[in-house]
């Protein structure tokens, strides 16, 4: 049965667990198969060409794993590759990019939306052209925030370290008008409570901040449905976790961004 | 001629250039290949396993392009992985690790040492190790400072960001009577002036940084000399500069570790 086969979920690394966790929430009854390229990671400050060669490794893996869908919980892998591996596949690949795009367009209200990144995500302009294909009166103004990234796996997500990053990246919205902020890299919701913090001083209390995580897995349910892709029964479906490398400290790492203790998950070392 | 064939230089990306720099300052008539492995960067949070896989195949291209010397200008690598080098290698191998553990022997009087490293360098236990065969009365505390990586390849060098996470991994310290601090990870000479503040200001005004590129390059000219492996002449010899993946910002973050503009010089992209 094509409906039982697990959904593949990969990214860079862990960060994509937030991704997972969401679609967990809304899809119990799915088998997940979760790929982190732990050996790797990150993919955001790489170029555009490696990271294809990259997520083209990982798409592979899922796909022999037999994946029936594949959800690319990666904004830097969906800026750059999702057209390439869309073409390249024979399976139905969601990205995150879209979907965070919505939640903005959905969140501002003044038109002026603020997305932070990964330096190759900003570079490729999706968010820009996702924005402009769902509202092109929105304006987006993208910028990089790359020390989000370690700060979140260090679990640095508190006092005066974070506080001084997030508002040396957030000041420069302030001169634009930006009411909403998508955070558009999987690393940065844990970092949220301090760009909330940040944010409402720097921008305004009334400043949005939203994430492509819940929005991904309404956007996956709905395609599932479409195609009738959605697996029988209500049973709760199981969640399997590969890594390219099994690093110090990563039960305590992933816990932080899957939300729930991960000592009851297998874990796989894969070669890629 | 062996004495003409290239030394070559690895490490997981462009901090080693802190040492190519050395190197070339003490032994101007010899020819460089430094590969760096931006692909795969940073070793310092992965598993030895992984570190192990990935110095091998860095070590074998170096032996392909006709190094007659290799230096392995990581101290994850030369933390884990330089004895299987020496053993599985027909040329000469030197880390950095004994070199800065030397430095630091020399620098500290109250013989109390504190190392910081990546993860992977303090948990292999390779500073304690090689300060007690230099010196068994010295006693070294060495702890994981990460974030200072991703600092330094920011360019954020100064100001409040960097001083916050100075703070934070110096101030254990301050209990244990340090009064020398190793530099145990490439990247940190980026950030020596802030180190040195928030050391003399938590440490103590007499605290010594040191860190072991020019101790490397010393030993390396020790080693060329008592091997009769130097170059003949004083012409001033070239550089070479292989990477596996080539960002954006590449020559800006290059020129900032090795100190000198690189855009006159040759960059190639190989895949290990």
């Amino acid at each position: 049965m094509e409906q039982a086969r697990p959904i593949g979920v990969f990214d860079s690394g862990l960060g994509g667990l937030t991704v997972a966790r969401a679609v967990r929430a809304a899809l119990p009854a799915e088998h997940l198969v979760y790929l982190g390229d732990t050996a790797r990671v990150p993919y955001g400050t790489r170029s555009a060409h490696t990271v294809i060669r990259y997520a083209r490794s990982c798409a592979a893996h899922l796909q022999r794993r037999g994946a029936k869908l594949l959800v690319v919980a990666c904004n830097t892998v969906s800026a750059v590759a999702l057209d390439m591996l869309r073409v390249e596949l024979d399976i139905p690949v969601l990205g995150v990019i879209q979907p965070g795009a919505r939640a903005g367009v959905e969140a501002t209200r003044s038109q002026r939306l603020g997305v932070i990144a990964t330096r190759g995500t900003v570079a490729s302009g999706a968010y820009v052209r996702a924005t402009a294909a769902l509202d092109p009166r929105v304006e987006v103004f993208a910028r990089e925030a790359p020390l989000f990234v370690p700060l979140a796996e260090e679990g640095w997500v508190e006092g005066p370290v974070p506080e001084a990053v997030a508002r040396r990246y957030l000041a420069p919205f302030a001169q634009e008008g930006v009411d909403a902020l998508v955070l558009g890299c999987t690393h940065y919701p844990l970092l949220r409570p301090v760009i909330e913090a940040v944010s409402a001083e720097l921008l305004g209390p009334g400043t949005r901040v939203v994430d492509g995580a819940e929005a991904t897995a309404a956007a996956l349910a709905a395609l599932l449905e479409d195609r009738a892709m959605g697996v029988e029964g209500s049973e709760r479906g199981g969640m399997e976790l590969l890594v390219t490398d099994l690093p110090d400290r990563f039960g305590e790492v992933a816990s932080r961004f899957l939300g729930e203790d991960v000592s009851g998950l297998e874990v796989e070392q894969v070669d890629l």
